[in-house]
Formats: structure tokens, C-alpha cells, sequence
């Protein structure tokens, strides 16, 4: 509600061009709630609206907006305040937006940056896509052995400005490697001539920049780190990864996880921004496969046409639902697992047995329940109709129960071994989720109820 | 690999009673990884182990632990061993421990500590479950307006040991109002005279104790906050609440949507940890409510004993898998669009219209490739079979495909509209997954399936 009003404030500033007026509000705001005021304005206002925010806090609000608006702000923008906006950028900020421009525009970009941070760009730049090389800043404080608390504080107080964060401090001698890390906790805590190598922890936990960038982002969660240190195959320091970039990546993997499970291409644009073609077709890929996949299963289907009474043919719905409901179970389970780290591929037995005896348990029960749900309809609802025609409804009852049973067994196992699998090849564990198990489980189990059908009901 | 040699170095020292050593060792390591190797010992061995720490790292790795070693551990020690390790834990930690321990357990706890510590927890735990002021500790720096930036170090540098971050600090008056925040950096970088008051940023946001935690959780991950202060109803600041517990909090979260999406009750343990009857009891029901439900779909079915050929049985598969997975599909996109707050109940028709239009899509291209998939088949591989009787082909496709269009359309627009609705009265939007969604849309597809069917082919 209150932000409704604040919106709808702004609008009207700058609409009367009340523009000291407006800077002063916006001026009070978070970078991420103007970026927000920023998408619900008029296109053609945007720049203007830009153009009144004070400089730094324009940069910031700047990093925080959706690569659309920045793009639409970039061909607005003078050579001049495409500087002043690259200046004050964080140098990781600007890599994250770099990699969603068009050629032309990255082009500008590294045009107009100074040739130093155009150079370093370009070094980012070059660290594969999902790499913690990618996602690091090289804007860390760093300080010598030799240094006092003091001397410490001071180099800190100097370059602050800069820094993405100064809260964790990296030694490093002069060939850069890294020797220990010092809090600014530490620092204070310590009197001002006491010596950095005294005080700092030399059991420092690192990444390599070709390390993956998820596997940073949960060890930044475990230890709860405010920054990882990234050093390079000689175990120099070259970055850090602070932990909003951490959260940011976890988040972007779940994104990820939630659209390959439900057969959805990942995409990483948010849902309303998305055109209607773009999601279709995000969709459609894996829709055709599982369509065309699921011809199989009518392909069985007509292979048993002497088999095919309405009461065999009405219990299908029911085994194919649940054989796909317990192959949905397992695998979020075990996907979801695998990629808080919880388990991996050493568990593959421990994980497999377990499944094993989940699935005899509830395959049993269920098997139990609906013999009895059988009984009560047939023996009450359906007593005077000719659906079974005389057929043993016990042995009916058998029928469904087993089929349940192997339906419910292979899909908590193929569940559970998919996506194992898929991680120990390197593949994305969330492809191996509901739908392509259903799909499969759907085929065996109707291959299984109709033999079991025809064996032991004499069709 | 590394961490295998050091798990084992770890064992054989203590097997080897070599205490010193292994001391040592694992004073070099990170609480999360000595509690992940406690994990792996031996249950009789844990507390030997755990008493060889050093005391600030016990109790540090103590926090880190998972709920059964703590209660494990608390079994063995003394009432000493127990406060001295009360006396160094966060007290967010703290309440986090004692939600997870059975009531003759929490009464020790409580008894054990000092009375001052006893009433700040007391109060922390009648905080509603999920709530801002559940997850806060009350352990933050407060300064006054009319200080000088020296002074605030000072009160820094005397109760830095206690806090849990020292990088955001709170400015207060006289009736604990909140007035402003300063962050360690703005100290850094002002001169030791300047006032307090001066350099504080006054734009405070702030949270109620009352607000729910994910809410919290998501905005300190927008603004990129390292704490978020929370406040009372009379605007009195009572704690923080830390970037480390956000991460948990989403975390926590997302396990949860995972498992409901896929049917399970959630649970906060892990999946190895969990026995087999309880995973079993989590999954078995939901799938005893949806293998009932799929019931209706079966009644269906057995009214249609005259439509009953092995040709049409055969497309059922298909068109019931294609509509549980477009269901899936939005569903999945709409329930993460939810949770990170991309939309919300204000976007419905927006939504809404763009399933719309992604069903027609996708349904008209799905109802295409499948005609030319029957075409080729029929025409091709059965040609001289008697499975098509005569029926004519083209309208085979035409009642095959306008089902696969209407349980497209059905899918997709329960899909968008069921999470929505579920977070408009405040149900969890993760429960209108795939499992519950597929059994409505498999019930409406058998339905229109045979209803057109018998009215195009008139049979």
C-alpha cells in the first residue's frame, strides 16, 4: 500500500517537474526500490527519472535493474554518463550486466570504460560461464604480514570507497599469494600496534576460479561467510566472491532446478517479462518428446485389445497416477538432496535401499487400501451392474494390487537411480524428474497389468 | 578427497589417544567441518571428540550441528559442560537448538542458564513459528545519536566478542526507538570526531517482529543487506535478523515447496537421517488421497463400456501424461514466481492471459504433431490391421486433438490459477503442484475424451 503511494508520488513529481522535489524523495529510497519505481515508469520517462538521482546513488540503482532497462538506459546515456555510471560500478556488477548486453553495446561499454578496468573486464570476461571466476570481484581490501592494526585501519580507511566489502581482509605476500584472512572484527578488537601476521588466520578456506559457482555459493552458506577468496592454479589471490553474489547463484539454481523438473527449458528472464512465444517454446521441446514418448505406451495398449474390458481399462488412470506421483516423491527428494550436498553419488546403495524399503511399504499399504476400496464400490455401488461379468473380484483385486506394487517399486527406484546417475555423468540431476519417469513407469506398468491381467484372470 | 584423509587422520588419532594433536588439528578447522566429521564417528567416540576442542570452537561447532548429535551431546554433558556452552552460543542459535529438542531437554537448558539469559530466550520462543522475531537475536550494536564516531569504536572494540555482526549498527534513543543506522564502513571512513548523528543514515527499513520470516528473508536478499533490524509495534528495536539466517530461511523454504510439490509432507530432516517409516508416512498421504481421487476417473471410464476399442484406449496415456505435464509446467513457473516475489494476486489476469495464449499455442502445436504422428503410424505400420475398423483417420486426429487442446488449456490455466489462489488465502502456493492438479485434469480429459468421441465418431 505504502509503496503504491510512493510510486505514485514520484510519477507526479516529475510529471509537474517538481524535480528537487523528487530527487529529495528518491534520494531517501534503497537503489533496489527506485530500480522497481524505474520498471513501472513510462519508457520515455525513464531517463529523465535517471538523470535527477544523485550520481553514486544512480549507479547503484543502475546494478540493480533488469538487463532491459539497463540496455534502454545505456543508448539513452552520453559517452560521458556512460562513464560516470562505469566508474562507479562495481566491477562485478558491470561483468553481470556485460553478459546480458547485445555485441554493439558491449562494444560501447568497453569503448568507453578507462583502459585499465577495460582490461580487467575483459579478464572476467573470460572465465567460463558457471565458474567462480565469473561471479568474483577483484575489489577485496588486501593487506602485508608486516603491516600494524593501524597501518591496517589506514590503507582500509583509503581505499574503502572502492571495496566491495571491507569486512574481511586478505594477506598476501608479494607474489600475491594468499597468506591469511583478518576481519575488520579483529582488527578492532586488536590495539592498534599489534602486527597482521599475529593476529590473522592462516586456515584460510579458498576456491580456484574454475571452481563451479554453485559449489562456492553453498560454502559460503556452510561456514556463512561474508566473502570466499578465489586464488588461481598458483594459489594467487585474484578475487573474492562476496556472499550477495552467493545468495544470488543459489537462487538462480533453483530457478534452474524448479523449471527442468517441471520440463521447462530454464530461461533466465522473469516469468511476466517472458513473451507468451518464449515460454511456448521453452515448453513445447519437452512436451513433443514426452508426447511422442508416451506413444509407446498406447502402442502396448492395442497389443492387449482382447484384455480390454471397461473395468481392467478404468483402474489404468490410477496406476498411471500413482506410478507418476511416487516417481515425483523420490526424485524431488533425491534432487533436491543432491544439490544442497546433503548426499551424493557414495550414498548411491544407502539411497537405493532405502527407496527400496519406502516403496514395499507404501506400495503394500496402498495395495491394501484400494483392494479394500474395490470391495466396498463392487460390493455395494456396482453390485447389480454386468462390469466384472462374473470375474473373481479377489483375483481382480490381486491384479491392481500387484501391478501397484512394481508400478510404485520401479518408479521409487528409477527416482532415486536417474538422478544419481545423471549427477555422476555430469549432467543436471533435475532433467531426471516426474515427467520423464512417468513416461517410462507409464509403459512398464502397462505392459505389467495387462500380462498379469491375462495370466491370472484367463482372459 | 582431501576431507576423506583428514576424517580419518582425525580417527586414528583419537583411536591412538594422541589428544594433542588432534587438538591442533582441529583447531585449524571450521566449526561446519568439525560438526560434519562428528557426523561420521562413532556415537560412544562424540563426546571424547567433542571435548577436546578448544571452548570457543566447541560451542561454535556445537551451533553448527544437526539436532540429534546436539541432544546426543547434551545427554553427556555435565551442567557445567552445558552452560559453559550456552555462555558462548549466539542466542539465535540458541532458540534455534532448543525448537528442535524434546521438553525434558529444553527444561535442563533453561535451568542451566542464568536467569538474565533464561528471560531473553523465554521471550524469544513465544515468538510465533514463523515469524521475524522466531529467527532475530538480540545481539547487535546500538549507539546514541549524540556519540562520536571514537566513542562508537569504543563500544564496539568492548562488546564486539558478543555480537553476532558488528558491521551494522543501530542508532537508538533513550526509549529504544530506532532513529538510524551506521555501518562499520561509514565509522572507517569518518574522522573519530565527527557525531554519530551526523553520519547515520536515517532511511531506516526495518521489519515487525510479527512479519513472517520468508518476507523478511527476501528483502535483506533484494537490498543486499547483511542484517535487517526489527522492530516492536511501538517501533522499538528488540533484534536482527542476519544474512546467515536469511540463507537458512530460504533454504528452509525451498525444501519445503520441493517436497510439496512433489506430494510429501515436509520435514526439516535430512533425507538420510529420515527412517524409512517416516519418509514413508510423509509420502503415503498424499498418495492415498490422489489414488482415491483417481478414482473418478475410473467411474468415468467404466460409463464409456461402448467407446471401449483398443484404438482409442490407446491415445489415454498420452493425452492424460500430456496434461499432467503442461500442468507441471505452469504450476512449477508460477509457484517459484510466487515465492521470489516476481508476482503476485495483483498480476491474475496477466497471468492468466498469457497461460491462456501459451495453451493455445503449445495445445495447437502438441494437436498438429500428433495428427502426423497417427497419420504416419496408421497409414504406415498398421495399415493392414483391423485396429481402425473402418473408422475414418482424419477424425480420429480430430477427436484426439481438440481433447489434447481442451486438457492443454485446462492444465495450464489450473495451473496459473490454483497457486494463486492458494496464496490469496494464505495456503501455501506449492500445494497446487503437478500431483494434485494432474488428477483434476485426468478426470476432465477421459470426460471430454469420450464425450467427443462418441459424438464425432458416432459410436
Amino acid at each position: 500500500m505504502e509503496e503504491k503511494t510512493m510510486q505514485e508520488q514520484a510519477f507526479e513529481l516529475l510529471k509537474e517537474r517538481k524535480y528537487p522535489e523528487l530527487r529529495e524523495m528518491l534520494a531517501k529510497m534503497e537503489p533496489a526500490d527506485i530500480a522497481l519505481l524505474l520498471e513501472e515508469a513510462d519508457i520515455e520517462d525513464v531517463p529523465r527519472f535517471y538523470r535527477i538521482l544523485p550520481k553514486e546513488l544512480a549507479a547503484d540503482t543502475f546494478a540493480e535493474m533488469e538487463p532491459d532497462m539497463q540496455e534502454l538506459l545505456i543508448k539513452a546515456f552520453s559517452d560521458n554518463e556512460l562513464g560516470e555510471v562505469l566508474e562507479e560500478m562495481f566491477l562485478d556488477d558491470t561483468v553481470d550486466m556485460i553478459e546480458e548486453m547485445p555485441a554493439a553495446i558491449v562494444k560501447r561499454i568497453l569503448r568507453v570504460a578507462d583502459p585499465q578496468k577495460r582490461e580487467v573486464i575483459n579478464n572476467l570476461l573470460n572465465y567460463p560461464k558457471d565458474s567462480a571466476g565469473s561471479i568474483m570481484t577483484i575489489e577485496y581490501v588486501d593487506l602485508k604480514k608486516s603491516m600494524t592494526v593501524a597501518e591496517a585501519f589506514d590503507r582500509i580507511r583509503k581505499t574503502a570507497v572502492d571495496k566491495e566489502t571491507i569486512y574481511t581482509c586478505y594477506v598476501t605476500d608479494p607474489g600475491r599469494h594468499l597468506l591469511g584472512v583478518v576481519t575488520a572484527k579483529d582488527l578492532m578488537i586488536s590495539s592498534p600496534d599489534q602486527i597482521i601476521g599475529d593476529i590473522m588466520d592462516e586456515d584460510v578456506i579458498y576456491v580456484y576460479t574454475h571452481d563451479d559457482k554453485e559449489d562456492v555459493a553453498n560454502q559460503i552458506d556452510k561456514y556463512g561467510f561474508l566473502a570466499m577468496p578465489v586464488v588461481d592454479n598458483e594459489k594467487r589471490l585474484v578475487g573474492i566472491v562476496t556472499v550477495d553474489d552467493a545468495i544470488d547463484v543459489l537462487q538462480e539454481e533453483i530457478d534452474e532446478d524448479f523449471a527442468l523438473m517441471a520440463a521447462v527449458t530454464p530461461s533466465e528472464e522473469s516469468y511476466l517479462k517472458t513473451s507468451v512465444f518464449k515460454h511456448a517454446r521453452n515448453r513445447l521441446i519437452w512436451l513433443l518428446i514426452l508426447m511422442l514418448s508416451a506413444t509407446f505406451t498406447g502402442m502396448i495398449i492395442t497389443r492387449y485389445e482382447e484384455a480390454m474390458s471397461a473395468l481392467l481399462v478404468s483402474f489404468l488412470p490410477m496406476l498411471m497416477d500413482t506410478g507418476g506421483n511416487c516417481g515425483a516423491q523420490s526424485s524431488a527428494m533425491i534432487i533436491r538432496a543432491l544439490a544442497v550436498d546433503e548426499i551424493g553419488f557414495k550414498d548411491f546403495f544407502k539411497a537405493v535401499f532405502k527407496e527400496l524399503r519406502i516403496a514395499l511399504l507404501v506400495g503394500f499399504t496402498l495395495a491394501l487400501v484400494n483392494s479394500l476400496r474395490i470391495f466396498i464400490m463392487y460390493e455395494l455401488v456396482y453390485k447389480d451392474t454386468d462390469l466384472y461379468k462374473g470375474m473373481n473380484l479377489w483375483l481382480v483385486c490381486l491384479v491392481v494390487g500387484v501391478t501397484l506394487m512394481g508400478a510404485v517399486l520401479l518408479a521409487k527406484l528409477l527416482g532415486c537411480i536417474l538422478p544419481m546417475l545423471a549427477k555422476k555423468i555430469g549432467l543436471d540431476p533435475a532433467i531426471m524428474a516426474s515427467p520423464l519417469i512417468t513416461t517410462i513407469v507409464d509403459a512398464c506398468t502397462v505392459l505389467l497389468y495387462f500380462n498379469i491381467a491375462i495370466w491370472v484372470l484367463r482372459i
